[in-house]
């Protein structure tokens, strides 16, 4: 934990609205005057502390910024998920920095934030729109211990993390299209994107990605999608407090990862039915260069969608482009 | 092609033994200077060029070193596997220097080789023994339009590739196990190894890492596998030529990778199946922590191996450890 975190641990905890500066410096080891510095630190970022000789240091507003240490120091507990969180102003893609520091051997557990994205990615390489600080964008690497055709359960689990995150925090109500879109209405304002590395019958690593378009306002949006896209901020007509959604998630997720590794998908599963507006709908589904036709049925055990055709046949369909019949 | 691969191309024609400096000076647009530069060396590399006033320059002899420009310039057509060929004197292992190759975008078809590797790997992230200059380790850069189920097609074709290629070069008669060890006798003579990055539904790239001991003597191979490993020159009594043999790889590899893009993998499956010393056989295959028992009947069309197991059913095995019964 650096101090940064510690400060502001102890200024968000709930037991006392004040701390003193020889308190946290006691703690830490280290002198009052480098706690002091590190209050004025954080005071520059837009963190506004209040000092008061008697009482200590009390922390009355956040920044509209995602910061690493801000948000580790929100994480209750002992996370897997976040206990290494770093924040970029700019960069490519979350993802590809996660797959740097999975090549370097980094374990599992950090997660990477941008405040844009140069070259942000979806499904099939599609463009993912990152306008600066309006979106929350962010990579988790991951090293599960499963096959890659289990990897769906990943998508599925970050899926049912990301809307219950939405709900928590804002009382919108998302649904889920199968398999990485989460949509207010019918117009999307997030997704995932799974992408792993594996020998044939194991994965190494895996690399959650998500964007969930917080603040966008529709002009931040390409004409293209303005009909089928949203915010939060558009949904609810005022801007969302990026962290504590950040912080949503990830603890949304550290709860499902926990799930999946100790065999439980199922109940992922079970919640993921609950949100999900696709099955027990007619849909076509494009894999490759088929086009599937049929009444979306069940979630299989490994995250699967199975597709009742029209000709009768039950297929399992591990990825894929849905559409929604009318 | 470079001026070496070009030369050395002109040395190996079969129309004539020589070939006069100022004929490949004028094809090239260079000086006979240049090219007489380039001849040396050649010669400082190993290469008996012999120069003759009149006739010109002759290719006697290649040493037993791996040099890209002489691989290329060895295979035959315009071949995508081998188009670029590198080689590393030392480095970890070839598929780490793909891995940011692919990262950086290169095109398919990229090969590198290594004289030696530091960390030298085979499935399940286990130890490749790669003692410098007795054996061929190669890594091909491959962007097949596959969903990641399906890559075991490309281990069972590089099984094939390598087996045929031993077989043409030296007349011994591998067999393979599914789905990657090929065995001479018994014996573990050579395996593949292959990785991929994919999104969940399909392959963004694949590495295909082959690993041949060519030239070991017992002493190379540590104590614990002395009774499993062989090599080719302990079959054979005598050294191989490394490159001839890494040609031939490569050159069924491209014939296989065609086959695979053409959607022809059933004839790859043909003589995977004659080469096969696991089919018709009783055998148990670990598959992460549960073994199966039963009878090792076909590949499937995605190269799965069928297993019938004792209770009856019909399991679909995408990985795993083979042992044979007696």
């Amino acid at each position: 934990m650096t101090i940064d975190t510690f400060i502001l641990t102890a200024l968000r905890s709930p037991s006392g609205t004040s701390i003193s500066g020889g308190e946290i410096a006691q703690k830490l080891g280290v002198t009052r005057a480098a706690v002091w510095a590190r209050v004025r630190e954080l005071r520059a970022l837009g963190y506004e502390i209040e000092a008061s000789p008697h009482e200590g240091y009390r922390l009355l507003n956040s920044p509209d910024v995602l910061l690493g240490d801000d948000l580790m120091s929100r994480l209750k507990g002992d996370p897997l998920i976040g206990r290494d969180i770093r924040v970029f102003q700019e960069t490519t893609s979350t993802s590809d920095v996660i797959e740097r520091l999975a090549a370097d051997g980094v374990r599992e557990g950090v997660v990477v934030f941008a405040e844009s994205q140069s070259r942000g990615r979806g499904r099939l390489g599609r463009e993912w729109i990152s306008p600066a600080g309006k979106g929350i964008w962010f990579s988790v690497l991951l090293r599960p211990n499963l096959r890659p055709i289990e990897a769906t359960q990943l998508t599925v689990a970050a899926a049912t993390a990301v809307a219950r995150a939405i709900e928590s925090e804002t009382r919108l109500m998302p649904q889920v299209k199968w398999p990485n879109d989460i949509l207010l209405g019918s117009r999307k304002v997030a997704g995932i994107l799974t992408e792993l590395s594996a020998e044939v019958d194991r994965v190494k690593h895996l690399i959650l990605g998500v964007g969930l378009d917080a603040n966008f306002e529709e002009a931040d949006f390409p004409e293209r999608v303005r009909a089928t896209a949203t915010s939060l901020r558009m949904e609810l007509g005022h801007p969302v407090d990026r962290a504590g959604l950040a912080v949503a998630m990830l603890t949304e997720l550290e709860r499902d990862y926990a799930r999946i590794r100790s065999g439980r998908f199922d109940a992922i599963a079970t919640e993921w039915e609950a949100l999900c507006t696709t099955l027990g709908r007619q849909v076509s589904v494009r894999v490759g260069d088929r086009v599937l036709h049929g009444r979306a049925e069940s979630l299989a055990s490994d995250g699967a969608l199975l597709l009742r055709t029209q000709h009768g046949h039950l297929e399992r369909i591990t990825g894929g482009d849905v559409s929604l019949k009318k």
